[in-house]
């Protein structure tokens, strides 16, 4: 899904700049910013001469126009030069926002030689022995690969390896913040499948999971696929299954509030790619019947033939009435639209064609399906991909927990049944005392997601027989960071 | 080079066990550990109850074959079960011994818009657009993947990638507490030199540099030139040039005491694989004019037709007398042995054949190429790859201050001058007052050491002109982990 490039709420950016003192005055500086619609926060006098001074300027804006507007503002003022301009967010980003740490120090002799050379050697001997040692005498058993291409990187499409290593050790840093799970960035200069599923095998030994991120459809399937058999550690595509794990984890508490059943519902979802396609898929396994799938040209059904072999696998598990034409047509109905699509497609008009007490999971980003506000009087439980509307569905309620849960009992894969089981402990956390139409899926800062998650994939994982782990793993994770 | 393992000195165990109270008594667990040559350095009462008691008992014995020796004696006692056996070495390596952290925490709702999305998504754009931002936007510029693919770790040989972690974990941790470096373990299930070369430049976007490891010759070679080639960034084989730098620091400080110079001496070097390449080659650029390899055949030399192409080659470059034999034959008159070779291949008669004020470096591990006690009598000045003797050639004092310079100053490559300039900071660290037979090379704590090697290295890249930083980087060095 090609998206507009989110536009955050307001912005904070520091304009380094120097003014003549006999030409410029700071009111007039003042002005200027203000007039431009910004709100200075805060000012740094940097250094001050006869005829100078330099100071760092801190405003507020809307967005980046409206910093372009302030900048050019005080471009025009006579006497006034922009030595450099920053924002708060790009300084989170300088020199890269996550570290690799040792756990002890090396501060003598003695210890050099217990962790390097020659005592290593030993350890190295036992794991050669015994490769399952990996898991006790190496990083292995609480580390995780962020892999991705960048060619799907949130909705700017192929920016290629090196833009998308924001990203991904934004990623890395909530592995770390949320489950205590140590990740490292691997941002792939190749768009090959068969490559990267080369690539992503041969440095799997360091590694006890593989996160895939932001790789474009269709090649992440084939790409997940093959890793998932290949591979004997988890290999989870969040972009699909994150998704679909947090958006089913609404959609139980939804059902709860409108007291209707998974087996009983009609679903349309519009945005057949992978994220698409996940989530169709978890409903299925969780027992919804009748889900529709939207695209470009409309229903998805038996009927058509689709050069798209995914579409044309859809076709055969969805859509049980067989019913064609568009969004417009299909809704009429259905109990539930999900949106993983574009800005703005559900109208006003195609809500009031869906069954009584409406749930609409508009999570396009950063402007969902529908206006939040325009539909609000006509859906019963309306929940987005955004932070400033209730109800977000939002993948770092997911990918913490379930790795944790999987490294903890060295799951050799995620499959269905631990998917289904974190969503229905992310659902979990809100009591049935909280459960309301506003409330129906925890923060990502609720503590006890996390622990609930880890505990609930690891009892999947022995019950399906993936956990590797001889003892059953005990205990709560903190979720504290040391 | 295939060596023995290495033993170190001496090593800890601890033994959990449990024994029957009123069939043993902790004097005839003592006695039998003392008659087994062990000496009981700690113990912890872990639980006790009226019939049994189990206790950690540890213990100091001289290798793991006395180890054995002890835990055999305590099997054999009538009531006493081992629970469990580790050692203070194998205790540091549990879990792995690095991890990877966030630089600032993501405590709100805020912070997770600046750190992710939304807000990444603008330092993402910003890269996209001019990549060179990645150095100012990402960890690349403090990051160094460590690569192995497992087939030359230590004296082990070729133990695998999982075997070979521990090592490049204990790298790791050697790149930051030296040098504040990031550096991740990338080990490699796969020894094709294509296959290696072509996934190290996949990965690279992450990384300012590349620290390949234990990687047999004489794959090591071609996978540096290519990979030096096709990458813009430091790509150092440290088995080769680490030992060649801190070779040629030790012999230039070695050189003043027995005052001759590179120009004039007679080298004589055993051991004609990647490193005993890379030390005669800097050694040839920094002025050696007369080095003889001798391999398992003898002296090489242009009469001979080597199978080995890398021998062919050195044929050409060395011997310029064109001198034929052994080892015995051609260390006749030489001012300089050179081992990086076997143990005990060099004896006491062909230290005496030697010129005046014989210079050795016997840098076989853990055994020399001969026993610095036989030696003594003979030799001037006499160095190992041991710290139980004077005069350590340890790449513990290259590695970690060579990248800190590169990647401080953005070098595309690791050159031959920053090659000669950190070997001649490493001799600089040890002043002329200082310098004695006994103490030609500093400790590798000596803390300024780092910051002489980046230092020179800096100089040397933008003497050479691959540095791509457009402000010459100021300051020191630290030298202090965070």
């Amino acid at each position: 899904m090609a998206m507009a490039l989110p536009s955050g709420a307001t912005m904070n950016i520091t304009i380094r700049l120097q003014f003549e003192k006999d030409r410029v005055t700071f009111s007039d500086i003042a002005a200027a910013i203000g007039k431009a619609g910004g709100d200075i926060v805060g000012i740094d006098v940097i250094s001050s001469s006869k005829v100078h001074t330099v100071r760092d300027i801190t405003v507020s804006a809307l967005d980046t126009k409206q910093c372009d507007l302030i900048i050019e503002a005080l471009k025009k003022i006579q006497g006034v030069k922009i030595i450099n301009v920053s924002d708060r967010t790009f300084l989170m980003h300088i020199g890269g926002k996550i570290e690799t740490n040792s756990k002890i120090p090396v501060k003598t002799r003695d210890d050099l030689s217990r962790v390097y050379t020659p005592g290593v050697a030993r350890v190295c001997t036992a794991i050669a022995e015994d490769p399952r040692k990996a898991y006790s005498l190496t990083i292995k058993r609480n580390t995780v690969a962020v892999v991705s291409d960048g060619t799907a990187v949130l909705g700017l499409g192929d920016i290629g390896p090196y833009a998308a290593m924001p990203v991904m050790e934004g990623k890395a840093m909530l592995f770390k913040q949320f489950a205590g799970v140590d990740a490292f960035p691997i941002c792939l200069d190749t768009k090959d499948t068969e490559e990267i599923v080369q690539i992503v095998k041969a440095i799997a030994p360091a590694f006890g999971g593989i996160n895939l991120e932001d790789i474009s459809a269709p090649r992440c399937f084939e790409i997940e696929r093959r890793l998932k058999e290949e591979l004997d550690i988890p290999v989870f595509h969040d972009d699909q299954h994150g998704t679909a794990v947090v958006l089913l984890a609404g959609l139980l508490n939804a059902l709860k509030i409108v007291n209707k059943k998974l087996e009983d519902i009609k679903v349309v979802l519009t945005g057949i790619g992978a994220a698409g396609i996940a989530c169709t898929k978890i409903l299925l396994a969780a027992g919804v019947r009748n889900i529709i799938g939207v695209d470009r040209h409309g229903a998805i059904h038996r009927g058509e033939t689709y050069d798209n072999p995914y579409w044309q696998e859809y076709a055969q598990i969805t859509n049980p009435d067989n019913e064609k034409g568009s969004l417009s047509d299909v809704i009429a109905g259905a109990d539930v639209f999900i949106g993983v699509s574009a800005p703005g497609i559900l109208k006003v008009e195609d809500v009031k064609k869906m069954a009584r007490d409406p749930i609409v999971f508009a999570m396009a980003n950063p402007v969902p399906e529908i206006d939040p506000e325009l539909a609000e009087p006509y859906v019963r439980v309306m929940a987005t991909g955004r932070s400033d509307y209730p109800n977000q569905i939002n993948n770092v309620l997911c990918f913490p927990g379930i790795f944790r849960g999987a490294l903890d009992c060295r799951a050799k894969e995620i499959n269905e049944e631990m998917k289904l089981a974190a969503a229905k402990a992310i659902a979990s956390v809100v009591t049935e005392d909280e459960l309301n139409e506003t409330y129906i899926i925890p923060s990502v800062f609720n503590s006890k997601v996390v622990e609930r998650v880890r505990q609930a994939v690891i009892e999947a994982a022995y019950r399906t027989g993936v956990a590797r782990k001889d003892n059953i793993p005990l205990g709560v994770y903190s979720g504290e960071q040391k």
